[in-house]
Formats: structure tokens, C-alpha cells, sequence
């Protein structure tokens, strides 16, 4: 057996929504068991397209510190009209709302992260707040050893504070740490803060209707098609 | 099969030093095993009598805020001169500050989580920091669903931001929350901020030569011998 590739790596932090988890193709599942007339498709990605904008006036000081599920919330309520939807009633908002604690996770997430998990300390470092992170990993089975948010650091990724946090948290140096995650711009605000990328081809993330241009940049220490395929890469240096 | 006394309660927060984990005898086996002319007993008892105080410096303000990894270091340096060890090498002080991090389960505490996860979030909730609860649990085995710690809420218990924050952070109430715990100091202060309570006795914490007293107190919603005891009390309400 080869030399893993980066032995110096101890913790690897995981970007959850579209990384782990399918976001799109489970909100569109529960929105078209609950409101078959809606256009679930529109839905999901409407619902998504408002939370970069939520974070940023969190990001900017005009709101203060606010949790993702009340972030989630603002843009529901804000969404539901167009929809068709003003008439739900305050338990059914909570309901749909919590379907981000109900994400599935994509075919090779499991078996990824079990094999993952026996070589390194496998934490969440998700926008996401530490209930959701929790409720979604007991629902579906994610093992994962620790769960890191932005609650914790009180920032937003890209913030530095998240990505040196998890180095702090570990008393690592930040290239003992690798960020995994589907998106080009979370894994270069890590890697400008010293930290190892690996880089996951998520498609679909945005459903079949738009599916993603997955080429990555260079600048990635690993670029892999799933979980199961950066275990590989880890395990073997292959 | 009777109904489950708390249908309400969702998550169990658990103290870990004493509770969950051995510290005692896991620091002496260390202790006899790398210096074996200490007396390792003694040396247990005098770290852990450092650790309230040194807590108490940074509740009262006098020290900003810092890392349980950091107060165990300053009262190892401290004691190192009583015991014969001052000449520790900086190297072997770190491998022996983290002893900590690797702390020995009591015998039922595996069997008692597994059980309890299954019908209840498990959490810590501790003064230790997130890294070493992490890197204990990964260890040993703790099965958690969740790390939260003083760390993420900046204050020692038993401030009540720490007890509320389990609550806030699941988005319960105080009492769908149970606090488990060997220290009636500890459940005293969970029940005000009105959290249920379970007393788990450990007699040997401190080993067998300061047994301790494990009456606990009537207030307690539970009083249980062991965590497999607590699973059989809340799965049965026997």
C-alpha cells in the first residue's frame, strides 16, 4: 500500500447542503407530496436562491447574528405567496421549514463517510446551525464525530473565522485540516486561509434541470466524483 | 408496555468528567504507567482539585476566556514541582496534558448510550472543550450525537447560558431537555434553569480511597445506579 497522500491531514470539515445531502431533490419529494400544484422544482430553487442574500445581511451587521432555520423561515414566508401557498397555517410553515433537518443524503454519502471516518475525525463545517446539523445526522445516519457550524464561530463561511476555527478547535495547523465541499468558492476561501481542498462533483445539485458545470479549479488538493471516491483517493494516494 | 415517564424530554445533555468517563483511574494507569515512583492517586486528586478554581478565574473575569486543554496545562505546570517531574520535557507535558483526551468510559456507560440514543438526542454538555470531548469520543467510542460544550457558549457551567443554550440550540423548552449527571452541584443548577435532572451514581470517582457519597438529592427526576440503569428508567418508567 502507498503512502496516503497527506499524512499531515487529521480532521477533515464537510460542507453539508449539496455536499452531503441532497437538497434539491428532497425538497422537491416533500413538496410534491404535500403541494402536488406547486411547481416543486421552482420551489426548491427559489427557496435556495434566497439564502446566499439572507446570510449577507448577517454578513454585513444589518441583521445580527441569526440562525439558518430562522434565515430559512424570512424566505419561506416571503415565498409562499408567489406559490400559491399564503394560506398555510403557522404549524404547516414550521413543518415545511424543518425539511432541512430532513435531507437525504446522496447515494454515497454513507458509505463515504463510515470509510472516511476510520482514518480521520470527520466534522460537519456547514452554514447550517448545530440543530439542524444534529436532527438531519440522526435521521439519516451520518457518523459524524463532531458538528461544527457557523453558530459556533458566530460567522458565516467564507469568513476566516470558520475555517481557522476548526484548526482551533483541533489545536491543528490550518493544513492539517482539508475542507471538502461542492462549491469552487467555499474550498478557495478555505485554501486562502491554508487549509487542504478536495473538491466533490455534485451535478445535480441544482436538480436535472440544471445541472452544474463540476470541472473545478486546478488549485484543488483532490477533485473526486463522490465521497466513496475521495476515500479512495485518501486510503490509497490513488 | 407503560408509557415512558418524560414523553416529553427530546435530548439528553450529559456531564462527561465523572459521568461518562473515568477520570480517576484513567490519570492514575497513565500516571503508574510513565512514572511509576509518583504517587499517582494523589497526583489525580491534586490535578482535579485545580480545576474549579482555575474555572472560577475565568467566571469571575479575572482571566478572558480559555480552553479547559489550557487550565488543565496550567495546573499540570504547577503541580510538576510536588511530584519530582519538574524536569518534564515541553513535549512530555503536552502527552500528558492530554491524557484528558483520552479518558476510559465506566463499564456501563457504552451500552447505556447505545440504549438511550435510540429514543433520545445524546449530547454532551461539558466544560471540557469541543476538541477534547471529540477526540475522547472517537477514542472510546461514545456514540454522541452531538458535542456541545462551555465552548460553544463561552461561560463554565453552572451558568445557566450553558443549560438554556442545550435547549436554545434544539429549539425545546427547558424541560424537554434532561441534564445526566454525577454532581448534585450540577443538576441543582439545571433544574433551576428548569431542565429535568437524572443523578447517576459513581461512587469511585475519586477513587476508592475518597469514596463519595451517591445519595443524591429527592429533587432529582431520576436517581439511577448506572447509564444502563437510566436506559431501563426512561425506556420502562420502572
Amino acid at each position: 500500500m502507498r503512502q496516503p497522500p497527506f499524512p499531515d491531514v487529521q480532521v477533515l470539515a464537510f460542507d453539508v447542503f449539496g455536499t452531503v445531502v441532497d437538497w434539491h431533490g428532497s425538497i422537491v419529494r416533500e413538496v410534491q407530496a404535500l403541494y402536488p400544484q406547486v411547481d416543486a422544482n421552482a420551489f426548491a430553487l427559489a427557496w435556495r436562491d434566497g439564502y446566499q442574500p439572507a446570510m449577507q445581511r448577517v454578513r454585513s451587521g444589518e441583521l445580527g447574528w441569526t440562525r439558518i432555520d430562522e434565515l430559512h423561515r424570512r424566505i419561506l414566508d416571503g415565498l409562499l405567496p408567489h406559490f400559491g401557498l399564503a394560506h398555510l397555517s403557522e404549524a404547516d410553515r414550521q413543518h415545511l421549514n424543518r425539511v432541512w433537518h430532513r435531507l437525504e443524503p446522496w447515494p454515497d454519502t454513507l458509505e463515504g463517510l463510515q470509510r472516511l471516518k476510520r482514518h480521520y475525525t470527520i466534522t460537519t463545517l456547514s452554514n447550517g446551525n448545530i440543530g439542524l446539523l444534529t436532527n438531519m445526522a440522526k435521521r439519516a445516519g451520518l457518523p459524524w464525530d463532531c458538528i461544527l457550524s457557523a453558530e459556533v464561530f458566530r460567522a458565516y463561511k467564507p469568513d476566516p473565522a470558520t475555517y481557522l476555527g476548526v484548526a482551533r478547535t483541533f489545536d491543528l495547523a490550518p493544513e492539517q485540516v482539508m475542507l471538502v465541499a461542492a462549491h469552487q468558492d467555499d474550498l478557495d476561501a478555505a485554501r486562502a486561509c491554508g487549509l487542504r481542498t478536495a473538491y466533490i462533483e455534485r451535478p445535480l445539485e441544482f436538480g436535472a434541470g440544471r445541472v452544474k458545470d463540476v470541472s473545478g479549479d486546478a488549485g484543488n488538493d483532490v477533485h473526486a466524483g463522490s465521497l466513496v471516491g475521495l476515500a479512495e483517493r485518501l486510503e490509497t494516494g490513488g
